[in-house]
């Protein structure tokens, strides 16, 4: 990646909105991507292409997609339930288009209300779609293994039918398939095995990113495990908009805030500048008042001596 | 270890309660350390021989070290600011004794107003007690290289003076050195350096534990990293007590129960069993009335399909 070593991508506009009740207002949207990217964040989840009466939250995503596509550099992407969601997707020009397939097939039905043979049927249209388009406009599409840690209704799903499902989702057409801890069931060894399962399954270029939450506390100890087997896109949420680590059902993002800070303290370039990132914390602030926003480093600061991005640039000039 | 992989040692008695202001009472102290205890935990840091006017928190100590020595299979461990407090801790009869060293040198004279020079002559001093002693009765003493990981005042402390330390730590006749991020500036790559830096000098015996904070949210990836180097002694606070991850300065060990759990989780075996220990929070809850208590598991629950320790012991009887 172009001066990076790991992409952070922020997807609290998606993940983190569609948890909470409020509907924050679409100024506010745009002004929270552009911020973020203006901190350095280069890839951004800025919506989902589902009905209005689902998630009324992200009833603008088509909007928020128009205005985050006149950011220079930003990789514009968007969730779609199905092809209907990806025929919005592709009109609106998003640059990059998850599918979620729950490898639960239970989850999935009551989810989706699809089986899994009908959510491949979905990824084969949706492949289809952008197969029509002249190249230099196909979005790149993603297929994500969601609930593949566990899942609330089934508990651990066989190994047997992870992979038979990446193996599906990559022979309908996706460019590639993702992890995601939908439940907070990951632990950092779990983490390294599925990568593992996985990546034998559809081969390591076919497996570059994982989805993680912090339900129960262990977010960046399973990213460390991520990072450890070469993965190199990790998502998060600002704040961790919409999750609530002390509650029950908790069910946040890792927190982007805190993430950078690891990754950044470890010497992997994300590109992103840590103050200008948590100083995008007050637009979330005065746009869903009283939504508890989470992470360590806005309030502990980073420590003394701690490298920031903006001090390694070369110094160009001696007074 | 004896039927673990993983040694989980409870320092809240004394990292926890040292950081609050309202005094424990000590059978609320009594009854948390046995019930820690009956929930699988093998050592637990009990209390400080500081003097009662600098931690009137911890002023019950020799009384608290008497209780636990009733437990079997109890380590019972306790921090000695210097030769004065080791000599207590003897009389006690703690079968373990820690010595802070702060490697920052800064941190040291103002936090125990002593040089390192001072300090190693401590150690020296105590090392010669316990050999005094009959060998049945000499306690395991260890120094810990506290502000390891960099300090508030001074920032990264140069490898060299951290090595030449561990060594003088060891040379002064201590059993064990190890590692304290007692400002909450570790990440991992930096415990993997550490750990090796340490191990390289004073050997891979002299050095199995690792004593983190969870300051800026980085405790459990951090655990991550020492498991991976070989370490097989966490400590941990129940509950996070003391700690504030949500306020300047937060300072706050990582939690004892997400940290079996992540373990656990991972198939290393610590001996606990998680739900008796989640229990023992009520104590506290009762103890200190309006203490934050902190960690994810006691909220989030395990995930459907943990395989829990008390699970997995063989079934002796079929009704």
């Amino acid at each position: 990646m172009d001066g990076i070593d790991i992409l952070v991508s922020e997807v609290g506009p998606r993940d983190g909105l569609q948890s909470i009740a409020p509907i924050m207002p679409i100024e506010a949207k745009k002004a929270w991507i552009t911020a973020e990217a203006a901190a350095g964040v280069r890839e951004i989840e800025v919506g989902s292409f589902v009905p209005a009466r689902i998630l009324p939250q992200l009833a603008d995503t088509r909007e928020v997609v128009t205005h985050a596509l006149t950011i220079p550099g930003l990789t514009v992407a968007v969730l779609v339930p199905n092809a209907r969601g990806a025929e919005a997707a592709l009109e609106a020009g998003a640059h990059k288009i998850t599918l979620p397939l729950s490898v639960s097939e239970t989850h999935s039905l009551r989810n989706l209300r699809r089986t899994h043979a009908q959510v491949l049927e979905e990824a084969r249209a949706i492949a289809g779609m952008i197969a029509a388009l002249p190249t230099e406009r196909r979005p790149h599409f993603e297929g994500s293994l969601s609930t593949a840690f566990g899942c609330t209704l089934e508990g651990a799903i066989p190994d047997a039918q992870i992979a038979r499902l990446a193996e599906g989702l990559m022979a309908a057409g996706c460019d590639e398939v993702g992890l995601s801890d939908t439940t907070g069931f990951a632990d950092p060894a779990a983490v390294k095995r599925l990568i593992a399962l996985v990546r034998g399954t559809v081969g390591n270029a076919a497996l570059t990113g994982i989805h993680l939450h912090n339900t129960r506390g262990l977010g960046l100890a399973n990213a460390l495990a991520a990072l450890e087997c070469g993965l190199t896109t990790l998502d998060s949420s600002l704040g961790g908009l919409g999750g609530c680590p002390f509650a029950p059902g908790a069910s946040g993002n890792i927190v982007t805030e805190d993430l950078v800070f690891m990754l950044e303290a470890m010497g992997l370039r994300t590109g992103i500048d840590i103050d200008r990132l948590v100083a995008v914390r007050e637009i979330l602030a005065a746009a869903v008042p009283g939504e508890p926003l989470y992470g360590f480093i806005p309030d502990a600061g980073v420590p003394l001596g701690f490298n920031r991005a903006a001090d390694r640039q070369p110094i160009k000039e001696v007074a």
